[in-house]
This record gives C-alpha cells, structure tokens and sequence, in this order.
C-alpha cells in the first residue's frame, strides 16, 4: 500500500524526529510505499495567499475560494501545491503527525492543509441540493482513502481526561479529525496520541514504539471513527442538523459519531 | 484604553477587510487608542523555529520550549516576537479577528500565537506544587486584560448549531478562547461571528456593523465567560481534573464553564 507521512516538527533530533523515522521503517518493513512531506525540512510556505495562484491580474482583490477555484481548474496552481495533491491521490493511507501546540497542529501544518485543500479538491466538491450539500463528511475527492493521527503533547493524560482542564483530547482532536479528515472524505482512524514527552527515557520510549508500531500493522484492519456521512439521511439538509430521531437530545461533537445500536443497523 | 487588533486576512478589499476598518474607526470615535497587527500586511513569520532565537549555538537540536525559554530570559528573541509581546503587555484588550478556515484560525495567526507566546510569557510562567500547576487558565502574564474573537463563517449558522454537522460554534472556538486566551490570563468575552459571508450585500453589511459596533462599545462591561480558574478550587492538583463535586458527571468543553449557580456562590 501506499501511504504518505505528513510530518511537522522543526529539530529531526526530537521525540517527533524519531518516531517519524520508526514509523517508515516500520510500514517499509511491512511492504509499504512510504512518502514523507517534511514540511520543516520542505521549507514549506505556511500562508495562503494571492502568490498561490500563477498568473493572477494585477491590482484585482485575493478572493481566498474564488482564486483558488481558478488555480485548481486551470492548471494554474503553484507546483507546490500540485504536488502534494497529487502525493494524496497516491497514497491509500495519510498519517499527520505533529506535535500539539497550543491545542491544535502547528501552524506550517495547518497552512499545508489550507493551501492543498483547494477549492474543487478538498473543498467545493460535488452538488447542492434538496438532499445533498456538496460531496463532504464522507464523501469527496479523498474517500476510500484511510487517515490517522500521530500526536504528541507535553501535558498529563489527565490533562485531557473528559474532565480535564485542557478538555477530552477527543473533542481537541474533532475538527482535525472530523472537519479536515472526514471532510473530504477519508475514513479517520483513531488517533495515537504520546502524553508527557518531556519524560521520555529509553524505556519508555521503547514502550511508545511498540503500541505505535501495533497502530501502524493494523493500519488496514483498525475501524474507523464511525462518523455519521453528511448525506445519506442522518442530516436535514440543507440545515446540516442532525436529524431529530438521531439519538434525540445529544448535541457537541460526539454526537456525530454512530452510537453502536445505529451502526449495527446501519450494516444490517 | 489601549485596544490591540491582531488581524488575520490576505486581502484589504474583502469583508474582514471592511470590518476591520469599522473596528478601528468606532473604537477611535470612542476615545480608545488601536494598534492593528496586520499579519499579512506585516507579512508575519508563520512557522516557529530554531532562527527565532537570536545567537543560537550551531548544530545544537532545537528544542522549542527551551529555546523559547533561554531567548525570553535573554534578550534573545527576534525583534518582532518582542515587538509582539510588548503590544500585548501595552493593550487593555486585545481582539483577534480572522476567517474561520478549516474550523480554526488561519495559519498565519495560528503563527502568531506560536511565537509570541514564548516560555515565560504566554506559558512556562509561576510554580509547580501539589496545590498549584503554574499560573495559567484564569492567571498569568496577560491576567487583567480582556480578550474577543470577531470571526467570519461562509457556513449558515445552523452548520454550527449544538446539533449541526461542523460542530457547536461554542465548542470549536473553546481551543481557542479557552487554550488560547484564558491560558495566559484574559478574561475572554463572547465572540462576535458572522455567518454565511458569502452572501453580504450593503443591508447585511449595515447590520452586521450595527451588531459588532454594539459589542466593542460594551467592550468594557460584557461579562466574560466564566471559565472556572484552574487554581482556585475546581481542579484537583496536578491531575488538573475538575474536583468531583464540580458538575458531578459532566465532561468536555463546556464542563469548564461555571453554571449559574456556582457563579452567584462564588460572587457571594
């Protein structure tokens, strides 16, 4: 299989640096094609902006969707860019990895994910409708494929227990796993997630190495986070609202995850 | 009083644009003094790496915290991360305004956040003990001053309702307003959010300034959210867990939010 590592830590001399060098040796032992987009090391541009599209008129206003809509369509996207779309249409399986920074990824990640997502890739896919808004959560240029966080934070697990101060690590993770995974339509593993770093001895790091490495052989036989898809009837549309006889009353993120009575149904 | 404006979009002539315009302008009209950091405009350093600390020993890993930590304390840091810092020290409130992308703020204010919080100032600050874990959620360097989000959504509204598919508002915002703003000490008022900007003619625009112009003439006497302090009580030290007896059996984001009752208690 072929699967593409998106990676984002500055000092290849760190915890992230090392876990990203086992998880390639890990999937290249299992038979896999493995694709690394170091952004650091990428020196890649973190911002989006009018210079991501080649051949803009002079002095007319950066419209973010509408430009981006005419780089896609056109042929007129920065190489940069192209690439990386074209490594996501590679790859079966994407892994981000990155460590948390202020509750969400770094930003050189989230400027990758802003400038590959373009319009007509990543988002403005498919038709609005009566019945269908667009073809997102679930569906979309990315659906079949598989896509997994690897996380690290320096905090406690308590930390980010459901009652922790920092909030449930589910609910930090949603709109990366829910709004920029499921969104365009990947299946969204269950994150690994490395607490503590700044207590990493061999051991422990051995340790870490191990459970990671089990993640990553199950890459292809984990279940997905089973998130309700946008249109295949659990959502008023165009409200995008849960519909009301979806496990009536529940509201926030987790209620956009099949409860397992629902997904029994849904397979039978 | 001294308002600072930390605004992130790539065009002057767009929605966020104009209201930022209208933000400067109504605050002056008020008598309040503005700073604006146009990310940008200032065409602000998004990615957070070794070349942020002044004199750094070649071939040593970087490591960010301690780095971070050493430049602070040394008179190390580059000149726009100090710049930065003393904005905020200088600001009686501080407002981020940007277009919500991908559910969070763009990567150049994501950025902006990562840089000028440096160890010792935006974290990294007071003691660690069995009854404290450092001056942060509630305490800290920005503690007195006030803080408000002003972001724009193309999504309705119903998109990001507490039953809606991209997640409560509420929610998506609180990594933000509560790992962002209250870590370091802001009291963080509601935010103001514009939906649907896709369809903005001269009425909508005329009141959604009407709206906004509302919140920043009650800048100073809009309550906060009352996020509980995390070293005042609620919390169990250093798990950093809320005590059992605070909301018995809530969880998640908004378990962090004093209810009403607990808020009279602790005015009485």
């Amino acid at each position: 299989m072929h699967v593409l590592l998106v990676y984002a830590h500055p000092e290849p001399q760190s915890l992230n640096g090392a876990l990203k060098d086992f998880t390639v040796k890990r999937l290249e032992a299992a038979g896999h094609t493995v694709q690394v987009s170091d952004l650091y090391a990428m020196q890649w541009k973190a911002t989006l902006d009018a210079d991501d599209t080649l051949e803009r008129k002079d002095g007319e206003p950066f419209h973010p969707e509408r430009d981006s809509k005419h780089a896609f369509e056109n042929g007129l996207q920065t190489p940069d860019i192209a690439r990386e779309q074209d490594k996501l249409r590679w790859a079966d399986a994407v892994i981000l990895q990155f460590p948390m920074w202020w509750f969400s990824m770094p930003a050189i990640l989230k400027g990758w994910v802003e400038r590959v997502y373009a319009y007509g890739f990543g988002y403005g896919v498919g038709e609005h409708s009566d019945t269908r808004w667009g073809n997102r959560y679930g569906e979309g240029t990315l659906a079949g494929k598989r896509a997994m966080l690897i996380v690290t934070a320096g905090g406690w697990e308590s930390h980010y227990s459901p009652r922790g101060i920092n909030g449930p690590i589910d609910d930090l993770l949603f709109p990366i796993q829910h709004g920029i995974l499921y969104y365009p339509g990947f299946d969204v593993l269950p994150p690994y997630v490395v607490y503590r770093t700044g207590r990493t001895d061999e051991t422990r790091f051995s340790t870490i190495c191990d459970a990671l490495g089990h993640r990553l052989d199950d890459l292809w036989k984990t279940l997905p986070i089973p998130f309700h898809p946008q249109n295949a009837g659990a959502y008023d549309i165009p409200e995008c609202t849960l519909r009301a006889d979806i496990t009536p009353g529940e509201v926030g993120f987790a209620a956009h995850v099949a409860p397992p009575a629902l997904r029994v149904a849904a397979k039978g």
